[in-house]
């Protein structure tokens, strides 16, 4: 009686493997500055409680398996501000950005074939690929020039028969790169030459700093036909647990066959879909305040972490990620050792070790990922307290 | 650019490509009984509402990938009423029964692998099936015995080196059947002989009539580690737009496999688990009036299908679904007929052909399903139109 391979091979998630370390610290009566989880603490609008509290139908029923008309008009309205011309029956809305990578995937490749991915990636793509018996291909990015894009020569190398797409996160969860158009340029160029798909997850899209935008891949004409664009509420609007994505493709063959495994599982969730609409209702001025708080949590993080001697990393200019090489062997031991042995005051603090974020054996061990998700005053402790660690660490192994 | 096999392969909703000819049917003006979708008409209890508006947390965050413990916790105590064992680290909270599904099938094959089905089955395995690359194959009943197991020589028959599981549901969707004692063992010998994993899926468990109690896989002691039990609160609770089903396994290989890809998709969602964790504090006499309800309606169409001359069918003891062989060639050309062709005073009625819940090729043409969900004054004029129908068809085509 064994298991699927699939079952076997799935990664468990890099981020909660490391949660057993932190109930110990807990236990131990230390407090933890979590900087490893992408989880906002900006309150969510209660706009989102307004509307899910507007519609009380008699029955709770099956919406349409792309969903409520209302909301993908909500979001065809929405993607206008971005010159993003896109109609409501080209979305499917998901269960989340998760189900519209697992959709994208699905109806691109089959078992056996490859999907070539920016690392380091987040790290779900790895779970969905195994899911569906997919092999990402890594394509890989390094701290030294902020993550960005490498030259075509390094798409080329990797892409084999096999191979069906490329996938990557622009604004970049974990290391917040934003890839500018001669970047995308290049993404775009082998998509075209090596007759790909291009699965764009632009779910950070309106986190972007100093005066930086990011490009929809959907904003080039002669791609149009082999984006599929995956978004999602849930960081935007501080709504993780509302699980309210986008699948769009303006190919209608993409379309038809994602609105088949969409027909599959019925319907994205009910009352989510109403509370989403009240937050797609939100002007600009919100998004913008929160943009300019993650800018300013950015510049504390960038400041501190510039402490740190030997640290490499470049100013990110989106998502609200930082990543970074630390003077340190292993990151994961690092996180250990800040958990278990370490603290200032009582205090300590979490990052992600980022080799969980990459698909090449063991590159990333000596990198991490911090999520700003705390505010300005707590950055600045947690990262300084950060940095102290560092160097007791290096004292400690040496 | 070729889309992925699995995309073009997927099938369609059988219950969705009869839609067109209902639009042109209203458009024709004409008032349709819809028997055609398992989309309960009886009101969502207001207790879903009251707990989906008592939790408002300021950040609408991920739960656990798992789904909130109290509401595991909920689940376990209403499993406890059937005498079933299982505790919250047990469950996972699923997308509606349909992940649930998806995750079962995954955790068990590999694409190119094999799962037993009872035939007639709910439609949407197969697009679960497609997704994941795995094979279906058919084990089939007929309406004559009631659409009841057949004998294990049946299954030994379709067992190849690759099949790893078989999957029914009890009370069955679309028949109405639910297997009793002597009928599941049948299934678990084969089981246990070829040693195959179970995956029973068992969203009607309540509704079963005439004193008929539905077993639950996990009610048999030698195959607990073997079964996953697929749940869903959207029949039950008439929520089937609050997508929270459930995926139960004692074995915790399995488990632990479906928490990676639980973890991959982060969590199902937040507001619709609070609100079914107000549907499961409902106590029996909920169920039972509902219960009541749907057997007499069964009752009604029952009396009104044995009408029809030549019709083949057994009372059915579960669900809400009736399957019958009709007197006609294809159900397909006279749902076709019924919506443009037929009418009684401006009344028609649309059920389901059931070819497309068979994964063998061409059967099931002359057979329909009916989904008893409207009151029984409706259903009783709706199967006698039918019938009505039905006559006025066979002297056409004659």
């Amino acid at each position: 009686m064994n298991l699927s391979g699939r079952a076997l091979t799935a990664p468990a998630s890099p981020i909660r493997r490391m949660i057993p370390f932190a109930e110990q610290a807990m236990k131990m009566g230390k407090k933890i500055y979590y900087l490893n989880i992408g989880q906002p603490d900006i309150p969510t609008p209660r706009v989102y409680f307004e509307y899910v509290e507007r519609y009380k139908p008699s029955v709770v029923a099956y919406t349409h398996s792309a969903g409520l008309l209302e909301l993908r008009e909500a979001f065809s309205r929405y993607y206008e501000k971005f010159s993003v011309k896109v109609l409501p029956d080209e979305i499917i809305v998901t269960n989340g950005g998760s189900e519209a990578v697992l959709f994208a995937m699905a109806v691109v490749a089959d078992p056996g074939d490859e999907i070539l991915v920016l690392e380091p990636f987040y790290a779900n793509y790895a779970g969905f690929a195994a899911q569906l018996g997919i092999k990402l291909v890594p394509v890989r990015t390094y701290p030294e020039d902020g993550y960005s894009v490498p030259d075509k020569k390094k798409f080329l190398e990797k892409i084999s028969s096999k191979t069906k797409a490329i996938i990557f996160s622009n604004p970049c969860n974990p290391t917040g790169a934003v890839y500018n158009e001669s970047q995308l340029r290049t993404i775009i160029d082998v998509a075209l030459e090596k007759d790909l798909f291009i699965i764009s997850d632009e779910v950070y899209r309106e986190f972007t700093f100093d005066g930086c935008k990011a490009i929809s891949a959907l904003s080039f004409e002669p791609i149009l036909d082999r984006v599929i664009m995956v978004d999602s509420i849930s960081k935007r609007y501080s709504a993780c647990g509302a699980r309210i994505g986008a699948f769009v493709s303006k190919n209608k063959s993409i379309y038809s066959a994602a609105l088949k495994f969409a027909q599959a599982r019925l319907c994205p969730p009910m009352t989510s879909q109403y509370g989403a609409i009240g937050l797609l209702s939100l002007d600009d001025e919100y998004v913008e305040s929160i943009k300019n708080e993650y800018q300013a949590r950015r510049d504390v993080v960038y400041e501190e972490l510039k402490k740190i001697d030997g640290a490499v990393f470049q100013k990110p200019k989106g998502a609200f990620y930082i990543s970074a090489r630390l003077p340190v062997d292993n990151v994961e031991e690092f996180v250990k050792f800040m958990l278990l042995e370490f603290d200032v005051g009582g205090k300590t603090t979490m990052v992600s070790p980022l080799d969980g974020f990459y698909a090449t054996p063991s590159a990333g061990l000596d990198e991490m990922r911090i999520a700003y998700v705390l505010n300005c005053d707590d950055l600045r402790d947690a990262v300084r307290i950060l940095a102290l660690g560092v160097e007791e660490y290096k004292r400690k192994v040496r």
